[in-house]
């Protein structure tokens, strides 16, 4: 379908220009290499001289109804010839069909108004502002396994060491610990992991006043801070936490919404009705910058009356919104949402195959079509094959080095491979992909 | 050229979807008034029912090529048929060449790498963690009427009353006054305005440490803060100031870069070279969200040895950077800088006939096609029609009331109308600009 044929010998132009001209997020410049891609299609892209990448990991986990895809396209190019840009204040149909259709697909239908952001950290800035006006308290809280974004509010929030190397940032953002079943920070069993983790959010909230905190952030599945899913009853119960306590649950769904999970948004999976849910990336599969935050009837009410503080250039950009209306369209026409749940038996099944071949996988786990590969020194203590928050890739960069000698990209951080496929992707990608990881595992074993 | 036919009767539905479903910006939203924008072609936006309106702001200060565009919308068309997105670590030709094309019209060509954002608020945020990083220094300074952005790292930057609702922000930040010939903080004439205003910055430097200082923040011309255009000499004399201390000067080109005052950035006018720029809006004018930071040279080679830690998922994105390239060939193939100016003659001396009509006119200032009325309650003691910084927008929510029953959009803030065309409207479509200018401030009067 693409219409621009690949051009063979640029390549090295566009790189020598790139590395002239571009500073790369997330990266010392030095050692980078520029792998020039020059049209992409379903789950692959493709490089000027013709090479085919498989897309194991949906860019940065957002190309959720894969690349190129023909409505979402027609839907870009049709708006970009009525209107691209208007200011906020000026009402256009795609900004509000869309925000219709995601009160109509959030949980329960109960996030009823939605502010349009360009990303997902200026989804959850924008969130905490809206929790700090609409409480009138300032304490926010969050895991130190979350990842929130790299604008500084949204980096403070987030527990990752990305945040250590900017501090300080905002003010009255304290961390606590969120389950972690294959590494509990509390010490007990998995069948404690809610329990514990549940009486110590309880403990932090008592020496920090819950009458200070305007809400508590969390991905209901952890994304990039190692893939990891709450056992059961513990989403649950942090909402009667932040119920009791009058606090906002605010859920960070920018990785995990719009059918990674196999349900529009992780929540529906302990059937949670957060205050409010933070979101990016799959609302438009990255095809034109969006995100947002969809929040609760009452917050809503309250900015009737009250300025909301907040806003941007770009919020409820047309263009943006016409690709989200489209992928919405797509999600439900296609089935994609139940076929990300549907997939996760052939996701389990396909990647624990790697487990029983490998012994650097200490644990394999996920939902829908987003999975996470754990990898260890050693299975029996499971010390990680490279410790978080160390200095520098270490080893995970010979691997990922390895799996793109074998034409599959797939995102990777300390000892976690993160698996995320588009949620189009056929079962003969899956194994094509699966393949690749088990001969690059085997590589640098 | 619009390929969408006006949609009459879908005026009320799409208003009444937007008041449910949309949180808009900077607004309490029980009396907002929804005009639906069905398409737009050049200067002009029109509503489903066929109604015309002069967009004289171009949008918030951004669609600088104007509305529909052929050249920027056959990009875009284009390269939605390639490649829309792929993580910032794969290369594209669309964001090298456009980056490469920036450090050819950055001031003297001395701005040699480009990080791109998705907007100006995390431009903002990047620059002050580029400068923090480059330069092991904590603090950053900022004009009191300065606004650079609403994540809580741009916003505690930012002078601009916007920031007090949601403080505290950040740590670090110092604001200072900076010049404002029409009402001088410091209270001289105007032909001392400089010398008093830099030696006002020396003073706070000397209070806080100027070796505690990563950066200086200015928008050259201060765009929402006011539409100030600072004194010859000013610009230099930071510049200067910030050399000695080992300084960064950032400027802010969000709002006046690609054209805007006539230079590509208007750092030119006084030909001072900063160590990084910032900018967002003028770069696709909109069409697609894009923002970034350029940066010289020896910050560039630090993050060749250090990690850059800073990132979004979108930096780079493929279709902005396919818009923002179009951008750059428009604007050149055009001639549109040099057009603003040229303009200039013609927007100083329309505007400056309001000024003779209307004595609520105090001071008409700008540059290229960038302009400012500032309106007083009486001539003599230059008190404010509307002061700034008080509850409410006042009396300029009627003046635009007036204009908008009169199809013209303008941006206007307390005291301020801030008129800025696309760099493309005709003579015609200036004089019918100022002509419902002029036929508001009467009705007003
Ligand atoms: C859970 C989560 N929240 C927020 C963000 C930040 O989104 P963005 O990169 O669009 O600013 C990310 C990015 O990966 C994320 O995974
Ligand atoms: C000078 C300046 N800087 C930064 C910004 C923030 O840009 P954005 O709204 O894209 O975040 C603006 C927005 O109007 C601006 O005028």
């Amino acid at each position: 379908m693409s219409q621009v044929e690949a051009l063979p010998g640029r390549e090295v132009e566009i790189a020598e220009l790139t590395r002239h001209r571009v500073l790369v997020s997330w990266a010392a410049q030095a050692g980078l290499k520029h792998t020039v891609i020059d049209h992409a299609e379903g789950s692959y892209l493709y490089t000027p001289d013709g090479r085919r990448i498989l897309d194991f990991s949906s860019g940065l986990i957002c190309v959720n109804v894969g690349h190129n895809h023909p409505k979402v396209v027609e839907a870009i190019r049709r708006q970009a010839g009525r209107v691209t840009y208007v200011t906020p204040n000026f009402a256009t149909d795609v900004r509000a069909q869309l925000a219709d259709a995601l009160s109509r697909v959030s949980p329960r239908g109960a996030l009823v108004k939605t502010l349009f952001t360009s990303g997902g950290a200026e989804a959850n800035e924008n969130a905490i502002k809206i929790a700090r006006l609409y409480t009138g308290r300032h304490k926010v809280l969050a895991s130190y396994r979350s990842y929130h974004g790299a604008t500084l509010g949204a980096m403070t929030l987030s527990g990752d060491q990305r945040r250590l190397a900017v501090e300080p940032g905002i003010s009255g953002v304290v961390h606590f610990f969120t389950p972690y079943p294959y590494r509990s920070p509390f010490g007990v069993p998995p069948e404690q992991e809610t329990e514990a983790a549940l009486k110590h959010l309880e403990d932090v909230l008592l020496y920090e006043g819950p009458e200070n905190v305007a809400a508590i952030f969390l991905e209901p599945v952890i994304g990039s801070g190692g893939l990891i899913v709450p056992p059961d009853g513990y989403l649950r119960g942090v909402r009667e936490v932040c119920t009791r306590h009058g606090i906002l649950m605010v859920l960070d769904e920018v990785m995990t919404g719009f059918g990674r999970t196999g349900r529009w948004f992780a929540a529906e999976h302990w059937d949670v009705v957060p205050d409010m849910i933070t979101f990016a990336k799959g609302v438009t599969s990255g095809y034109v910058p969006l995100g947002g935050v969809m929040m609760s009837q009452p917050i809503a009410r309250y900015f009737d009356e009250h300025v909301f503080w907040g806003g941007l250039t770009y919020s409820g950009h047309p263009l943006a919104c016409a690709a989200g209306l489209a992928n919405l369209e797509v999600y439900e026409e296609q089935g994609l949402v139940e076929r990300a749940a549907r997939m996760e038996v052939a996701m389990r099944e396909k990647l624990g195959r790697l487990a029983e071949r490998h012994p650097v996988v200490g644990d394999v786990r996920g939902k829908g079509m987003f999975w996470g590969i754990e990898l260890v020194a050693d299975r029996k203590t499971r010390e990680p094959w490279v410790p978080w928050n160390t200095k520098g890739p270490g080893r995970m960069k010979e691997l990922l080095g390895q799996l793109a000698a074998r034409d599959v990209y797939v995102y990777g951080r300390w000892n976690l491979l993160y698996v995320a496929p588009p949620l189009t992707a056929s079962e003969a990608e899956l194994d094509e992909g699966v393949s690749g990881i088990d001969s690059a595992l085997a590589a640098v074993a």
